[in-house]
This record gives structure tokens, C-alpha cells and sequence, in this order.
């Protein structure tokens, strides 16, 4: 049996208005597609209101100003927020169950929070710190000297190398490999001789890292990922970087060494950055941006090479006509030519 | 001492007409050019035939209307398939050893078939199932309450997030992550809350997942790989995700959340897919496309931003003689600017 | 306490000629910018002049020829390859301390050489080899037949799968996948086919390896990583692909199956290569470059589809006055319209 709530339940753990029977009982949440009677479902933007009209939803979260929908209503100034507390409502958090697992390999000079949670086979490394309500998952490895805050969740198979400094409530995904050694060699004409990785990582509070990405070490200093920024799946952050605050970096995006993005840039899928670039604060880069120099704070830029969105939409328009524009030419040539053979006045 | 076999077992074993000496021994498969008299090789394409004339091989896996080759031949309909079932003859699969290793951690309600096996320091959560002659690798983890079917096989060190449905003959290779959160969040004005992931992830039968490849789990409802779908390495599959039958995904493709993809599609290595694009049935997408909008079905596409693939070509075709043609139009100008000036008759 | 050594001893360390107090004691490594009194910085590139020159290093590590600076200076034939012992000298790495920890599953006829170390939880196969002063990390997977030779250092969590052959001084890093299947498959009308994978992956001496990369064993024969050659994250490089002597892959190439890669040939983030593709020794390939097509030695080459990089370069530069070319043609439309509407002579 899973949760079940009252539509007044729901209506008083959302802050909501509701317009319609506070006893009725919801089992769920749903899309508007898939939601039955017994669903709340949630209407976040008005480009979904037909589908909202229709839905056979038992409620439905929505902004103050919407109309003409014949569902129960929860009235609410954010519906996306709204939506947040509403899934949590029925699926909870399960607590942290504190405990270090028979199978954890914890070394006698690391320092595990009495309330935190290590998991089956996790390796902690020498005076590595784990904090208040963290959890380790199964199979992580903590290195020597790492430190994870407060609240942290490594899921499961997460490697935090040697050093790397880790904030509170900070989520990091399966996979993910913070503090690996940067990408760095110097050719002396014979070979690649590599350059000792000697820096560190910071993870500030509040980052969350999606599954199998790489957040490389600096060679020397710090590589820094800022409060709040949000990483998914398979990105690259290389040696040095300063990820500002509550960025967001796509899945696949790479971000080469020693460059620096203002707080709250988005870099779409795939983005890539040459080293050395600076995103500057609230810039966005379109999927795919190929990115050789810096991006101005604030504007949208798009395209390989990167160049300001309009600009390369301008470009993308003016491609799909360069096959007429050839015959076009072509024809004034043989126009101009003509006109040329003419006799002259 | 490796398998060794003559050319009548190997016609029997391939349902082949042998032309050639059924006693003889082969030792091996090897390629065209690697082979010797003691290799059996293989033309599966008539772009190898010239190799073919000269290879060494003792034997060679052929179509039925090839002629003019000097080697034993064994005729088959599709040499393809053909090569299949030799590779599998010299190499058989090892039996699976039923048994859980002493290091496995499995948990008391979990239930793992007595055919299946458990591989060392393996971790699986209470109430997870493994099904018959099913592989969970060394070092994996299967999460609470994910089900594996039959005939499954883990790799090593693959993650099996809480709740995630795998079906029968499922492949998944070293370190992909099955089930991790999808990128979901609501910028509160503030910080970028959360969106709980609370869905699910549904593998279906036949299908393949390349080593360090993401496959999120949905915000709600499911995230689903269909049938006989064969994903590459490194691949991400965002949150809601429809992926059809028999699609490929070839490596480093990105397919952001809520995409739908058609069966039999062909994603090409590093293509990106936005999010909410439908793929249409057994339409292609070449190697980096940049897909913002819908692809009809049936259709190739390539470009960023993907179009047609005839289109995408002319495009390339004309952009190399873009320096050209702004020479043109200067030459024609001032042609047009000396004949603006002639006299007027 | 850190390490701390003076001027003159370091000095000595560098091979270099001290032009300052010998006595004076340094702390530590710092980059221009951020480095104090106690800290010896260094002057790899002469764009770093001007920070050089107001830099508060106690020391600087400087070309031969260098004027003008105030600071301590250690004189070099070569910065860089000064840089890499000066870290080396602060920051030594920690020596192998032998033994196999009592949570390592070894089996019986695996060869662990008395020197080597093997973390905790790391699983090594039957028959697998390991050789003199070797780390096998925590939670790495060493499958049956693998090889490693002397001072390989698999970082925690790598994973090595069965018959894969490593030379001496490798370096993997976390999450890396070594030997998985290739990605081959053929369609029968019905479904996709899997084709064997059943050949090796050969990993040279001094290879290095990027976290979370992979590298998938040869259908047939071997995928082979030569001498030196060095590769980021995230990398995926295909069955039977040979890569050459003192190649770089960057963060997130994707190499497709069966292409050649030239001695130190370089590749940088994001390139992808279609499969049988030729890249020639010393060749270069941009950021994101899309290689359909083989590349002659030496050339550096950009884009997609990637051409020669002048060509490229030229392609970029024409397109942002696509637009403005557009506005041209249409007027000189216009003109010779106007031109043929006059009355002939």
C-alpha cells in the first residue's frame, strides 16, 4: 500500500487553495495524460491547458489565474514548487538509517558521523571525514583526507579521491568520479611527461553531480564547483575550473581546463569549452556550442564555433539557402556577360 | 589448447554446403588478411573480395553466388549470421556457475534463483530479484525491490538503481548506471529546487547497454528501452524516455528527457537529441547531428541542426565554395557598377 | 607540516642555475598569481611575462634567457620539464606499500607479485597476473587472463576485463573500462544479432587513462593502445581500433571501430572519427571536429564534416557575412534587371 491523502491534506502540506471536496482521497501523482480520478495531477505551463481540460485527474495543481477546468483545483502561487512538495508528500525521503555496514572497509583514522551511513563494501580512506546524516553508498570509495559535510549522499559506487572537500547536502550520482587527476603532460621531444595533479577539488554546498561524470583536480590550487550548481550525467569538468553558483551543466557537456562560468550560466548537451574560456554570469550556451572564446555574461550564443544566438540562427537560415544562392549567381553571370556583349552606346 | 574443429563439423554447425575437404582441421576464425590455412575467415560484404581472392585462410564463409575463390568454401544465405555461430563455435560462452560468492552481499529478502549467480563483493537490496541462469557481475549493485530477469547478464561493477525492471537476455556492460535521478529542476528564483525523481525504468527483453552508459529513471511513470534496442558505451538516456524496439544508439549519443524513438532508429555516434523530439520509426540520424525538432520516420538526417540528409550534404558541398562565390559577387558588382555607368542608348 | 626546501637545494633538484640567496627557505608550488613569499612559481610561456614580473614569488623557475625579473631565479634549459620535478620534489608520490588486503577476493591462480599492492574489495580473477610494485586500487575488477605489468597503478574502481593485456607504468584512473565487448551486431530481418566479441585489447607501456573512458576489446585479433599515448575522461574508443605511439585523445572523443590513429598524432574534446577512419601521424583534430573521412600525416584539420583548418577557418569567417551576401545578390538582381530593361543600342 502506498500513501494516500485527502485533497485537504494535500491542500494544507502545499499552502494551496483547493476548490473541491477536502475528503477525497488521492492515491497519487500524474501526468495529465495518465492521471485517473484517484490522481493530483499539475498544470505548469499554460501550453499543457488542453490537456489539462481533459484530464481525467481527480485534482489538479494550478496557478492562481487559471480557469474553466472542471477537475478539484489546488491554487497555488508556484505550481512547479507546488509540484515538488507534492511528490515528495507521497514519496518521502526514506531517513538515513545510521550505521556503518559489517563490509565497509573503514579505516581506524577516519572520522564517521555517529548518524551517518556507510554501506556494503564502501572503502573510507585514512582520516577521510564523513558528516552528520551523510550516506555513503555501497561500493564508494572515499579517499585519504577527503571530507563530505553534512547531509551528503554519495549513491552508490562513487569515487572521491584523495583531498577533495565535499559541502553539505551535496547528491552525488553513481558513478561519478570527483577528483581524478587532470589532464595535463608537457612534451619534451621524446614523450608526454606528465605534470603532477598536486591541486585539489571543492565542492561547495548544495551541488548535485549526475551519474559517471568526471569533475577532474587542479594541478595546483583548486578546481571549484560553487553553491547550488547542478551537474547531469556524463560531464566533464576539467583541472582548474571555477564553476560558479547554480549553474547548470548538461549531460555530455565538457568543460576543458582552467576555465572559468559566471553563476547562473547554462551550458546545454554537449556544450564544449576550449581551456581557459570564461562564461560570464547568466550566460546560456544552445546544445552542442562549440565554444573557442569567451561568452558575455547574460547573452545566449549558439553554434560551432559559438557566436551569439540570432547571429548563428541567421546563419543556419541563410545555409538552407545557398544551393539557390549559387544558381542565383550563376545565372547573373551569364546575365551580366550578356549584358556586357552588348554594344555599347 | 584452444577449440578445434574440421571443416564438415563447421559446415554442419553453420547449416553450410561445404565445397572443399571435410576432414580438414581448422584451428581458429581470423580476419581476411590475418588468416592462414589454418583460419577459417569470412566475406560478408563484396567490398572484401578482392581480400578475399588473396587471403591464406583454409576456409572461407561465403554467400551462395560467389565464385572464383581458390579457398575451401562453406555457402551459407548470410554469411553474417553465418559468422555468428562460427565465432560461437570456436568460442563458446561459459556456463554460468550458479552460486553467490561468500563476499556478496545479499540481502535476507531478496530473491536470487538458485541457477543464478552472484559475483564477489555484488551487493543486492532487500527485495530485489534475480532470475534463472541470470550474472550479477563483481562489484555490482542492484538496489531495493529492482527486478532481473532470466538468462541476464551484469558485467562487472554495474548499477541497478531501487526499482528498476530489467527483462530476460538484458546485457549490461562494466559501469553503466540504470536508474539514476533524471535532471529535473524548478529555479524558485532563488536556487534551483529539486524535482523529486520519483518514476521508474523499464529494460525489456534482448536488450544491450554499453559499459558506462546513463539511463535515467523518470520523473514520473517510466523511463522504457524496448525490446532488442542495442545501446553503445557512454551513452545517455535522459528521464521519460521512450526508446522503441530494436533501435541503436551508438556511442556518446545523448537523448535528453521526455524524447520518444521509433524502432529500428539509428542514432549515429555523438548525435543529441533535444528534449520532447520524437525519432520516427527506422529513421537514421548520422554521426553528430543536432536534433532540435522532430525527424520523420523512414528518413536520414544529418547536421547541426539536422535536416535531411541530401540538404545537409548540399550544404557542406556548397559551404567549401563559399569563398569562391563572395569573389563572384564582388566581380559581378563592379561588372554591374561599369555597366551602370555605360551611357544610357 | 608540508615539505620545505631551500632555494639551493631545489636548485640542485632542477638541474638549475640559482640567481638568488641559496639559503632561503621555499614552502611550497604556486601559480603566478597566487603565490607568496614562500613559493616558487614558474614561467612556462612568455604570455606570461607581465604576471611574472609582479608576481610575489619567493622564486621563480625561468627560461635561459629571461631578463628583467626581481625575483629569485632558478635558470632552465626547459620550464616545463623543470616544473614537473619541482611539483614532484613538494609533492612525492606516496611509494607502494605491498600486500593484498583481507578484503580482496584474489583467486588461487591469480599471480600477485610480492611487491604489488591490491586494495580493498578489488576483485582479481583466475589466472590474472600482476606485476612488480603495481597497485590494484580498491574496488577494481581484474578479470581472468588479465595482464599487468610492473608499476601499472589502477586507481580504485577501474575495471579490467578478462585476457587484457597492460605493459609497464600504465596509469588508469577511476571508473575506466577496459575490454568490453565492441559493438557489433548484425540485422537479420527480425532482430539484431549479437556478433562475438571475442577478441583482446593490448595496452602498450606508459599509456595513461582518463576516469570513466573505455576501451572495448577487438571483435577479432586486438584493439591495441600503443606506447605513451595519453587519453582524458570520458573516452571511447572502439573495437579493434589501433592507436598509435604518443597519441593525445582529449576529455570525450569518440573513436568508431577499426580506425587507425598515427604516432603522436592529437585529438582534441569532442572530436568524433567515423569507424575505419585513418588519421595520420602528427595530425591534428580541433575541438569537435566530426572526421568521416581519413586525414593526411601532419595536417590540422576543424568542423564537420572536417577539412584542412585554413579551409575551415575560411568556411567560419564566410558565413557570418552570409547574410549581408544574400542582400547583395538580391540587389545586383535588381540592377541588372533594371540593366536589361534599357533599351539595347
Amino acid at each position: 500500500m502506498g500513501a494516500q491523502f485527502t485533497l485537504g491534506r494535500i491542500a494544507e502540506a502545499l499552502g494551496a487553495t483547493l476548490e473541491g471536496d477536502p475528503t477525497r482521497v488521492m492515491l497519487g501523482v500524474a501526468p495529465l495524460e495518465a492521471a485517473g480520478p484517484e490522481h493530483v495531477s499539475f498544470l505548469v505551463h499554460p501550453r499543457y491547458a488542453r490537456a489539462a481540460a481533459t484530464s481525467a485527474a481527480g485534482g489538479l495543481v494550478v496557478g492562481r489565474d487559471v480557469e474553466g477546468l472542471p477537475q478539484a483545483l489546488l491554487r497555488v502561487d508556484s505550481p512547479q514548487t507546488a509540484l515538488i512538495a507534492l511528490l515528495r508528500l507521497f514519496h518521502p525521503e526514506p531517513p538515513v538509517a545510521p550505521g556503518i555496514h559489517a563490509t565497509a572497509v573503514v579505516a581506524g583514522s577516519a572520522r564517521v558521523h555517529a548518524t551517518a551511513f556507510v554501506g556494503a563494501c564502501a572503502v573510507i580512506e585514512p582520516t577521510a571525514r564523513v558528516g552528520a546524516r551523510s550516506m555513503v553508498g555501497a561500493l564508494c570509495f572515499v579517499g585519504a583526507g577527503a571530507v563530505l559535510g553534512d547531509d551528503v549522499v554519495l549513491h552508490p559506487r562513487v569515487v572521491v579521491m584523495e583531498g577533495v572537500a565535499i559541502g553539505d547536502r551535496v547528491v552525488v550520482h553513481a558513478g561519478a568520479v570527483l577528483g581524478a587527476d587532470g589532464f595535463g603532460y608537457a612534451f619534451d621531444g621524446t614523450a608526454h611527461r606528465k605534470i603532477p595533479q598536486v591541486g585539489g577539488l571543492r565542492i561547495e554546498d548544495d551541488v548535485e553531480i549526475g551519474a559517471n561524470s568526471t569533475i577532474d583536480r587542479a594541478t595546483l590550487g583548486e578546481t571549484r564547483i560553487r553553491r547550488g550548481s547542478k551537474i547531469d550525467n556524463l560531464v566533464q569538468v576539467g583541472h582548474n575550473c571555477d564553476v560558479g553558483e547554480d549553474v547548470i551543466l548538461v549531460s555530455q557537456v565538457g568543460v576543458s581546463g582552467s576555465c572559468t562560468i559566471g553563476n547562473r550560466a547554462v551550458l546545454a548537451g554537449q556544450v564544449g569549452l576550449a581551456d581557459h574560456v570564461a562564461v560570464g554570469a547568466g550566460a546560456v550556451l544552445l546544445a552542442k556550442s562549440g565554444v573557442p572564446n569567451d561568452v558575455p555574461a547574460g547573452e545566449i550564443w549558439a553554434g560551432i564555433p559559438s557566436r551569439p544566438v540570432g547571429k548563428t540562427r541567421r546563419i543556419w537560415a541563410a545555409e538552407t539557402l545557398l544551393p539557390e544562392l549559387f544558381r542565383k549567381v550563376r545565372s547573373l553571370e551569364k546575365r551580366v556577360r550578356e549584358l556586357e556583349g552588348r554594344p555599347r552606346a
